[in-house]
């Protein structure tokens, strides 16, 4: 898996409260605290955001936004893992596992001999 | 960057229409094809199911639709990163940045001495 | 309430499968079929094109998809409250007590004797 | 109009800062002392809120939260509306005239001779 994405896997999973995470000093203990629906209603929020930074990118020609909001979502994503016991390299290697079997994608990637 | 993303970030790039994508045969060209907005309703689309298949895993005890639905929404993230010149290499640099940068969250990380 | 609210949810009741509703004629009907998740989808996707339709509206100065698209997420707000046997009354009646009750907006609203 | 919703939109309304609304003392007038993003953001995190009861109402059978959210959506929708200088009039006009001119839900609501 990617280095950063580890990295980040394991400091959020340190964040748990049951890891000792401490909602005083940490943002994302703070999500952990509050517990499912806080971590799912930011889901939704970045969500938001990133549909709108494209809009604002389209209008304005700059996509920094985008880079910036699309990070938010991947992280808020990544304490969602982490809060159903799931890390991302699960999903890399759910996505792994469709790309080889997707059948429309992957006949369409194919290089005629 | 993580192998899987790269390669499928370069199928991805490979099925824009100017790449040769094509509508017919690939998922992915489709959505290029028809642009900004079918890119981005698909983001919200994808963030919903996450919610409501992370409701459904805390009541089932079985994550692993969370960790189906957290894949769609990458990959649409992705796919919305190619329409904007963007990697997931710039998002997991971005992540990476702000790991090293982000006060609170770097100093809850510290060991103490 | 409203006459349009109050025929538009009549409507939609005699959609649920149980009222005689076709899902082979009825739109309305084919969600009730599909069940919860097809509905909430919809708040979701039709709250996202919302979002997308205000930022066109803002960068084109016409405003007309805004409320075409905010026409569209309380229709389905209404087939989901149809699916929790809940009315729109219930809704203006919910939001009429906030106005009545609610501290901050009531006092900025009163004009000072 | 049903009546509750004009006297929310004038109440709304009287809440933007060219008419006097104090950002001090009214949430609206925060709203839209913020602008735009803001307020969409609102809708966005309310449909998000509104998934998330609806799923909880059928884990409980307790379907008054959903009413709660719908009535939070519904009212951040009534303030965007009036960003864009429009009202829920407006919206009850469209839906009235989808009603009349949609075919598939029109034909199914038809008693047959």
């Amino acid at each position: 898996m990617s280095e950063i994405l580890k990295r980040l896997a394991d400091v959020i999973e340190s964040r748990k409260p049951a890891n000792g995470g401490d909602p005083d000093k940490s943002y994302v203990a703070r999500l952990f605290t509050k517990g499912d629906d806080a971590i799912l209603k930011k889901i939704g929020e970045e969500a938001t955001e990133t549909v709108m930074a494209a809009k604002d990118a389209r209008a304005s020609g700059d996509s920094s936004k985008v880079l910036y909001e699309c990070a938010d979502l991947w992280f808020h994503s990544m304490v969602m893992l982490a809060q159903f016991n799931l890390t991302p390299e699960d999903v890399l290697r759910e996505l792994a596992r469709r790309e080889g079997l997707s059948g429309i994608e992957e006949k369409a990637s194919r290089k005629p001999d």
